[in-house]
Formats: structure tokens, sequence, C-alpha cells
């Protein structure tokens, strides 16, 4: 067989070639730009050109700090084409962690959203390597600024030639894309995706998760976070038309007009945007989702409630996915089989609450503290461990992490989850945030959407505290849902019936007016344990 | 990103962990066998222990001499999945080239079916390498042969452990299966598939034609032919229920009662069988295709009034593709784009009866004779060339025809087609089956196609005869349809407004019982050419 490497330039090069017509579309405040995979084409090939003039070399790293756009878009297939690697910046991080991803990349161009220049002008002197600042501008024209070595990019771009000879010769190991994931500790680390990992997760996207050319897909994910957890790729790919809503993402009214005039059918985010969304329905909030076909959610777990509220009440059909940056991300997804047709509603629900099966070309274990893989069962606990061509093997220039986390060809996800008799994964917690009471686990998200399924509860997030006799107990801090107040006494008798054992039923229940978050949207759990341990922790209802 | 092959391991232990209830059916002539993907599993791993106890090495070549049914399913996995190469030998033909192909791949044991010996015993003196014949038997009893060293194959392997260990350590390039094709000039022509261009082309034929776990999927294909397409590899990887006919898919009536009683939503095979299926239907025949989804026709093109009233009169909605086996063999396949959806009934048609669009993965071009890239106009013709991850670069231990066919990275098919503006091919000939009349060409299969549009025509071939004046002239072999008779004068004034120019239309017409075919259903336009230079060629009607 030919020695055809797996490269994005083949994906590239078909949308331009048979999917010339089909629309890219980006979604500003005031106004909609729409062209075609034919203009997007040239314009790739025009910032191929301009990465040679500025002298990016095969490997060197550039950086993109901006939303989804379709510029964005350029620089997801144009940088990595050319053979340049491109960083996607996670501009929300703390300024030391931005300044840290910067220099540790060694980025050498950045590519900035004229509305995030202030992200880079706070931390421009701390920079090591950045030589030259483009600018992404919709409005064409260039904001005031600090920075020096200032372009914009259509100015950038706009001389070269509409055709470019994207090589062929690259291996298909280089990378090609990488971003930092926020870790709770320490430094962000850095991953690196090779174009082969990013083609066979492309595939197994479609394969998994139903994915064609018919589709029309709106990335609500930030290609800043995970890359939109590579969906772009696979877009391009298959020639699915594409929705980009820039910082509109978060205005829900718009995001609902969108998805009806654009007829999109597919879309994946977080819980966080979900519950935005849940609440701009429950207010009324006009929309029409008669377009969708696949709505994934992941990141974290989507309380059990919202998914049955979402399908029954609004027709809008979420599924479950599981991955994270160090698997590209898609791992698992919760599909149900054939067979499972004549299901209740209920198991139905039950799995779909899962985080599902592993895609077609991984392969998933779950391992107890014994070492030992554990039974098919659904109950015993274990850490998931993911093996496969489109999971890292380590954290980039950052050797002793790596070596805790990717051990003997197996990268340990730090996620303790069951496995039940048909293979479907089912996530207890992060090994760090299980709770230890008297010698028994916990496991904080059960406890957590125990407590969500309560009426009045938005959002509860449990973290492990110490204790006198029992070594830890659990503490939960609770959102009440808007206009509600609950009590803690409320609560206890609430999940008397509903806990696996009454040692699980919390001691304490602290009322919040919200959870802290992460820069990605999931509780920040290290956030709480340092507000409890400076007595900060307190009832704000 | 993980140094992790692309093997067909992967899609074994996904089958046999996730889909360990769903169901491989064996169609037999008085019997019908079905087992799990879990009983399956355990077969596949005693057959690996049996590999080794014969002394079977990492990539030695065992053959399989079997039609379409579990055994010949488990040979499919257990024989990669162990490390040797599965050859799979189409016993139809001839038998210098049944020898020439055993002794050129060096195969060490055969796996026969019962029914099939006599093909191996009418040769078996002939043969060099083969050590043990393995007979393949639903009936459990071994049959008289004159064939030495023999055993049966679930003798061999019945009493050996149910699990094995599969190595992961294969590189994914390592050969995985083989088969030969049956060269129109010399011996056949062996090619080689590696683990790596299986597993691709899996995902691609998931992707382009919609494959998933819901499919069942019936086999018409022979297995023994292009490896029935390479589709039991995608089956397995997704864990589709598969269903397999063996002799029985040449009983229409059976093969309709299989498609209602299993609930058939994917089969694929080549217009001959449609034919036979047509004639079927046609006599009014039972029949109940509620079930299917996709069905594919490759291997040669599929009248267009055939395909449409298999669409309108039985609800058989027909799609083409387009291969060989020389890339395993999925290369384009007519899907319509999602924005076609309002185009006529006859444009559709009309781009149903092209080959299609390539498959995501690989790349196509068309090449006139002066060697440039023809234009996307749907009219000029060119030699289309092909290269990807799963095309082949070479016949196995044949550098000289090797050298002839896959040129600088590209293998040239010797088909000729056109492309349109929307990426559609459309093949207008083999190079060597064009006519070229006075200096012009004419496409031997418009020619064909536009023949057996006339209602009284069942099948139509047209070779090119030496003339004296213009040098060659086109011949036309007729075959009525059932029951028809038809004259040349007919069919003269039926062309007349039809073909591009009038000097398309042949002079002469003969008319035969039918045409005859190659081992693999393709009309044998050498066998029309050794008749007419025989004098044999004449009217049988």
């Amino acid at each position: 067989m030919m020695d055809y490497a797996l490269l994005l330039r083949t994906f590239l090069l078909r949308s331009a070639k048979y999917f010339a017509k089909k629309e890219i579309v980006s979604v500003y405040p005031d106004s909609v730009f729409r062209y075609t995979y034919g203009d997007y084409y040239k314009r790739v090939c025009q910032l191929a050109h301009a990465l040679k003039s500025l002298g990016i070399g095969r490997g060197d790293r550039v950086a993109s700090v901006a939303l989804n756009d379709h510029r964005h878009l350029e620089l997801y297939f144009g940088v990595p084409c050319y053979g340049a690697v491109l960083h996607t910046v996670n501009f929300r991080l703390p300024q030391n962690h931005l300044v840290y991803i910067i220099n540790h990349a060694e980025d050498q161009v950045l590519f900035v959203d004229a509305d995030l220049l202030i992200f880079v002008e706070l931390v421009k002197d701390q920079l090591k390597t950045v030589k030259k600042i483009v600018v992404l501008s919709q409005t064409g024209k260039m904001p005031e600024t600090s920075l020096e070595n200032v372009v914009l990019y259509d100015d950038l771009i706009k001389d070269f030639p509409e055709e470019y000879d994207f090589p062929i010769d690259l291996d298909e190991n280089a990378p090609a894309v990488m971003c930092y994931t926020s870790a709770t500790t320490g430094d962000p680390k850095g991953v690196m995706y090779s174009h082969r990992a990013i083609v066979l997760h492309s595939y197994a996207v479609a394969v998994t998760l139903g994915a064609s050319e018919a589709d029309c897909i709106l990335h609500i994910v930030p290609m800043f976070h995970a890359n939109a957890w590579c969906a772009p790729f696979a877009a391009v790919g298959a020639g699915c038309k594409q929705v980009l809503p820039g910082r509109e993402v978060i205005n829900m009214e718009k995001l609902c007009r969108t998805i009806a005039e654009e007829k999109v059918t597919f879309t994946a985010g977080v819980p966080t945007i979900w519950m935005l969304l849940y609440d701009y329905l429950e207010k009324g909030g006009w929309h029409d989702f008669s377009s969708f076909k696949t709505i994934v959610s992941g990141g974290a777990a989507l309380p059990k409630k919202l998914l049955i509220e979402f399908n029954e009440k609004y027709n809008f059909p979420i599924k479950q996915a599981y991955g994270s940056t160090e698997t590209t991300p898609l791992a698992t997804a919760a599909i149900p089989k054939s067979y499972m047709t004549d299901w209740s509603d209920e198991d139905l629900y039950d799995l779909r609450c899962s985080v599902g099966l592993i895609a077609l070309g991984l392969e998933l274990k779950i391992v107890n503290d014994a070492g030992n893989e554990v039974k098919m069962d659904g109950k015993e606990w274990g850490e998931i461990w993911l093996r496969g061509p489109w999971i890292a093997n380590e954290y980039y220039k950052d050797p002793e992490r790596s070596a805790q986390t990717f051990i003997d060809g197996w990268f340990h996800t730090g996620d303790v989850g069951t496995i039940d008799d048909e293979g479907y994964v089912r996530l207890v917690d992060r090994t760090k945030d299980l709770v230890k009471s008297a010698g028994e686990w916990i496991s904080s998200v059960d406890l957590e959407n125990t407590i969500m399924s309560h009426p009045k509860v938005m959002e509860a997030a449990i973290i492990g505290v110490p204790h006198p006799k029992w070594q830890e107990r659990p503490l939960a801090c609770v959102t009440a849902s808007p206009g509600e107040t609950v009590s803690a006494d409320e609560l206890k008798a609430f999940l008397k019936d509903k806990v696996q054992a009454a040692y699980w039923i919390p001691d304490d229940f602290i009322f919040l007016p919200e959870i802290p978050k992460t820069s990605v949207g999931k509780f920040n759990k290290r956030e709480l344990r340092r507000l409890y341990a400076e007595g900060q922790l307190i009832s704000k209802s």
C-alpha cells in the first residue's frame, strides 16, 4: 500500500475542490459574514505565503488569541498545512499562565483578535519569543494599541497568490496544533497534536457521532479551548457548513436565532452553556430546534434532570461524550446500541447520562487500586486508562509530569469510573476529588448529581474537608435555582433514600450565589478548597 | 501522540468486548446458523492458537478457498490478528491461474470449504508450498477426498483456549490480507493489504456510506473476490450484525426471504447480481425491502434504466461506487450533496449514474493524453489516477507490471473518465476498451449504456474491431431481454438521436443468448475479441 501520510492537507484540498460552494458563516454582534470553502481556500493559500514571508519555518509555533470566526478557521488549516504549528491560546488563563504558555511554546507570531489585544498588551513586556503581532479585525481598522510591530491580518495576506503548493512530504507524526490544559496545580501542560492524530480523530468523530457533509455545525466550544474539540478539522474534511458565533456564543437569544436561520444540525458544548440556554428557555425565550440532529455535551457531567428536560420540553436531544485535552478529545460517547430501542425511557436516560462507549480506534480499561481491570458490572470503581492513536503520550517539554500521567503506553486520566455489562462508562469522580470518609470512598460527582436533581437546586459542588474523627467529610456548596431558596435540612431529608449510604450525606451545606468555575467552565474545587482553608467559605444566599 | 499502530486487533477486541451480543448469521441451503460476536471471538482465539500449532509464523501466507460464512469470517480476523496473511483465493479462476496464485503467494495452509475441495483436488499435484488442508464443514463430517494431510477446521481448533493475546507490536504496514486480481493478460496480479490500509478503508466506508453499528450487513460480494470489498472488516469494527449467504447468494427467493427475516439494512454487489434480482422481481418474486437503508453497486456500470426501476418500482435505492482490487476497493461513491435535494429527478438520477465523489482521505485526478489534469466540465476525457493510504503501490513480487501501473506515487487505473463541476466522476471506458474510429475516440461504456436503455435489450458489450478504412469500428454484442427479440435496424434507429455522433453507431450487431463474463462478473471483452478473431462471433439468438 502507498506510503501516503495522513495530513490535514488532504482535508483542505478536498473541501476546496469538491465543496467549494458550501458556506462558512461568522456571526458578529452587529453583522454576519459568510463566504464559501472556495473563498476560504484562497485565503488559506494567501496565509501560507504570508507565513513564509514572515520567515516561519517547519515546526515553528505561531499562536492565535482569538474567538470563533472564519479568520481563526483559516489559521486552523493555513498554519499546519504550511508545516508550522498553531498554538491556540486560552486567553482566559491567569496572566502568569498566559505568559508561561506563550514563552514555553516559543510562539514566533501572535494572531490576535482586535477585541482581545488587551490581553496581550498587559503581558507584552514578559513575552520572550514573539516577533510580530497580526491583528484579526472584521472592521478592517487597526485599533489603537501599545503593541509594536503590528499588522492587520487582511493587509498581511491580501497581495499574495490565491494558490499554494501545500507540502505532501510532511511526516504525519509532525505536530499540527498545540494547546495547554489548565493544570489544577503548577503551570499549564502543553499537548501537541500531530496531523495523524487529528485526521484519525476526525474519522472517529464522524463515525461515532454520525456527522457528515449534510451537517451544519455550530461551534459553541471556543476555538481557544481544546481546539473547539477538534470539530473544525472534521468539518472541513467532510465539507460541512460551519457557523462560528464568536462572542455571541453567550447571547442565548442570538444563538437561538442563528440556530434557526442557519438550520444548524450539529453542535457541542459544556454544561455551563446548556445551563445558560436552559435558563433562557425557561423564561420563554424564542427558539426553533427543528433542524437539530446531534447535540454533544462534554467537559463535565450534565445533570440528569437537565438532560431529560432538554429532551422532553425542548426537543433538544443532548448526548454526553467524554474526553480531555490529552485525548484530542473524543474518547467515549453515550450513543445507545441499536438493540436498546425497546428499553424503557428510564433505562435509556440512565444510559444517556453515562459518558458512553469507547470510540472506534481507542482502547479503554478501568483499573482498581490493586492494579486489576474492574469487572464490567457498573459498580466497581477504578481509574480510567486510555490508549490509541489520538491519545497524547507526553506533555510538551515536561518530562516530570509526563512520567506521572503516561505510563507503560497508557494515559492515566485521573478520572474514576465504572463500566457496565454493555461497556458504558460512568464517571464517579476525579481521583483527587474523591472523598474518603472513615476509609470508605464517596463519589463527589454522584453526590453532586443527586443534590442537583432537587428541583430547587441549580448547581452543587462537593469537596472533601478534614475531619478529626472520620479523616474527611463531604462539604456541599450549593446554588439555588433562580428565585428559590432551599435549606440544609430540606436537602438532607431529600438525600436520605437517594444516596448509597447514610454516611454520604454531607454534614454541612454552604449556600453560594454562584459556584466558582475554572476558565473552561468546570467547578473550581481548588478555589473552593482554598476558600475553605482560609475560612472564607460561608453561606451567601 | 501515542505511537499506536492501526491494527485489526483493535476492531476485533472492540466487537468482542462491546458488541458481544450482536449476531453473525450464516445461511446454508438447508439451515441457518447464528452466533454472537462473543462466540465469534472465542473461536478466533482458538484459531490463533491453531495457527501457532501448525507452525505458521508472522507474515506467512495461509489461504482460504471458501464462500461467505462465519468460518471464513473467523479467518478474516484470526489470521491477520495472529500476524499471518490471509490469501483469499478466487477458486473460479482457470486452473492454471489457481495453481499460479497459490504457488506465487507461497500459501502454507489451505482452509477449504467442504463443497469446494474439488477445486483443490484437481490441482493438488501442482501445489508447491501447501503443507496442510483444513476443511471448513458445517455438517461436521469430513467429506471423501483424494487430498492428504487433511483435518476438519472445527476439530483443529476445538481444544485450544478461548482467549489469545493478540500481538500489539505488529507494524501497521504489515500485510494482513492479500488477493489476486484477474489480469486480462498474463498471470493474475497480487495485491497485499496492510492492517493500516484496511483500518483506514473501514473508517472511509463508514463515513462515505453512512454505515454504523445499527446496520445489518448482507455480504453479497464473495469473500473470495476483493475480500468482499473489505466490508467484513468495517462491519466487525463497527459491531454490525452480519449475514453471510454462502452459495444461496444466487438464489433470489432465498436472498429476498433472508433480507426480510434478518432485516438487512446494507448490502453491496455487482450488476450481475442486480440483474438476477431484477429478473426475479419482474416475475413477481416475493420481497420486502422495507428494512434497507443503503445498497451499493460496483465492479461495473449499472444500466441507468435498471437503477431507476429498482428505485421507483421496488424501493430498492441502489447507489453506485467505484474502485478496484488495487484500491481496497472504495475510491468514489455517488452520494448526492446536501444542497442537491431540490434537483430534478432526472438530474439526480444522472448524478447517481456517475461513480461519484472521491472518498475522504484519497486524492483523484484525471489526466489527458498531454499529461494535464482535465477540466472539471464533465466532458473532457482522461485516465483516472488515484493516491492515498489504501491504494496499492505495487503488485506482489511483480516489479515489471508494478512499474507500468504505479507511477510517481499515483495508481494509473486504466479507466477513462470525466469529472464534472461538482467533482462527480463518470466512467467512459477502460483505456484498452476505447474504440478509435477515424482518429476519434468512442466510449464503449457510453454506447453500451445507451443500447441497454432500449426496453428489449438486457445486456450489450462493445468491442473495437479492425476496419480497412476507419482503422477500427465498434461491434455491438447484444442479449435481448427474456422473451424479446430485437433487430439491428431497430437498434440503429433507436441510437440515431441518442449518440454523440453518427459514427458512434455500430455497423454490426451480434445477438447472443448471453455475453461471456469474467470470473468476477464483468463483460469478458478479451473472450469476445478472441471469438471475433477466430470468426466464431456470430449471432445465436
